[in-house]
């Protein structure tokens, strides 16, 4: 690996997101005082390079941003967690994605307004093709779909593995063309269940795995997750529970982000997952997608205290 | 009046505003597109200055903000709008004002959820004198108190005219000791009403009148706003009202801002009310709090479209 190398490269959309803690989610014509506000990056993959990037990998990220101050925002948190910037193109006159978040402080009760961004996507002739052949992993979820479908095809050829992220609420159809594709298939339970038309755990692990994948996740918030390799290993990884959860915003983008670190860390697939799960609960005691990201110290710490307290 | 000086400086606090335009209101855990989302700069008094610049005065704004992206926004929106931007504070490490709100489309219905940031008041000693000290109008709202209070004393030891402006459902009994202090004293009509005790509306404005202001004005939302001079001149300005508003915010503050600048130029009161309206009309059929501000030729050609339709 030469110097620009990294160990994961992910191609996403990046958002900026405005995260506010409120007593209560809005209601007409009232003006209440946020118990705070945040303004932190966002998106699925873009969340887990800056996950990879806070545990020590190199990371860098793969975006079409608009020239605005949101633009300035999602690039600038980029480059405070040391994810690298140089794939990230800048569409004058193009907006970037943005999001505001609300939480409730009592019941943790979520609700996202997001505004995509009018920067046209990445295309395949954008690609940085050396950048992803000299890559460990190419993360993505099938955002900048044609450019998605090139940098697979770049990956395989260079033998660099591809992990999906199937979140929740996020199938579609078109991504049953993609997932054959891909190495590492970490979904959430929703999405599996929709898209292997199996509601057992098991039975849509098995039929996620038969259509290419070598190993499958399927993750359900605080009921965990299932982990199904080639090999025929399977197993349940209990959710490390908090009393109460800050904020679970993010957490299944670090899970995915985490599981490639265990996974480049040489980790067995159990402690893979009990990485993932461990720096999912850490970010969930925050506020924002990425308030509570642990370092590598932080989170072997945390499995330490797990372990003695078991 | 030197190269320096301006028509009007306001002394207050300037946010900025994340606008949403939505189907509905937020509910627990939902996820919704929203139909539009703008960064506008807002605040009482820094709107009003806006206002001003956009009709074709000069205003200048004091005020402290923090050093990261919302002052930055912050600044950027007044620098666009041509507010001098001179006397504004930047203090290392502190935060800037930030709104979050959400339109619901149908309804109109608005749900403010703010942060106010953490830089503190403009001091006695920052202000900047001079420039105080020449213009025609000082315009406050009570916020950055004691210099508030100095800045009074600065104007009208100068002869320049203090105006005030007395938001809706933002009165507060300290303000009971700066009323007496000014000259143009326009409040909203629950302010008035909190202030005097007066449920009338003639009642009210002469009760704030005979506290030391020469001109009273207290507004209504669409059922217009009544002015009352020193001269005993009292009457009605009925509200411009379109099919729909689009989104109220910032039609008080830009009332402040249109009714100094009729003073400006000289008009007769009746006149000067008009204009206020009508700017606090227009600004009404666009998002945000400045979306649909007019320039001077843009009222005027829809004041003259008004007295046609007559």
């Amino acid at each position: 690996m030469d110097a620009l190398s990294f160990a994961v490269i992910g191609l996403g959309v990046s958002t900026v997101d405005i995260v506010a803690r409120v007593e209560h989610l809005p209601t007409p014509d009232d003006v209440q005082r946020a118990l705070d506000m945040t303004t932190q990056g966002g998106g699925p993959v873009a969340t887990a390079m800056v996950t990879l990037a806070r545990l020590g990998a190199r990371a860098a990220m793969i975006d079409a941003l608009g020239d605005d101050w949101r633009g300035g925002q999602i690039r600038e948190g980029f480059t405070r967690e040391g994810v690298n910037v140089a794939h990230l193109k800048t569409r004058p006159g193009h907006t970037s994605a943005m999001s505001c978040i609300l939480v409730e402080q009592a019941s943790g009760a979520r609700s996202i307004v997001y505004a995509p961004g009018t920067a046209p996507d990445i295309t395949p002739a954008e690609l940085p093709v050396d950048a992803i052949a000299s890559a460990r992993f190419l993360h993505l979820n099938g955002r900048h779909w044609e450019a998605g479908l090139e940098a697979i095809r770049i990956a395989r050829s260079a033998g660099v593995q591809v992990s999906f992220d199937g979140g929740a609420g996020r199938y579609r159809p078109e991504l049953d063309d993609l997932i054959p594709q891909t190495d590492i298939c970490i979904v959430a339970r929703d999405f599996a269940e929709q898209h292997t038309h199996e509601t057992d755990i098991r039975a849509a692990a098995g039929a996620l795995l038969r259509m290419g994948p070598r190993l499958v996740a399927i993750t359900d918030g605080a009921r965990g997750s299932w982990v199904l390799a080639r090999d025929g290993r399977f197993f349940h990884q209990p959710a490390y529970l908090f009393p109460s959860a800050v904020d679970t915003t993010g957490c299944g983008d670090s899970y995915h982000g985490a599981f490639l670190f265990g996974l480049l860390r040489g980790l067995t697939l159990e402690k893979t997952a009990a990485l993932a799960s461990a720096v999912a609960a850490l970010n969930s005691q925050a506020i924002g997608g990425r308030g509570g990201l642990p370092t590598y110290a932080q989170v072997v710490a945390f499995l330490d205290e797990q372990a003695e307290s078991i």
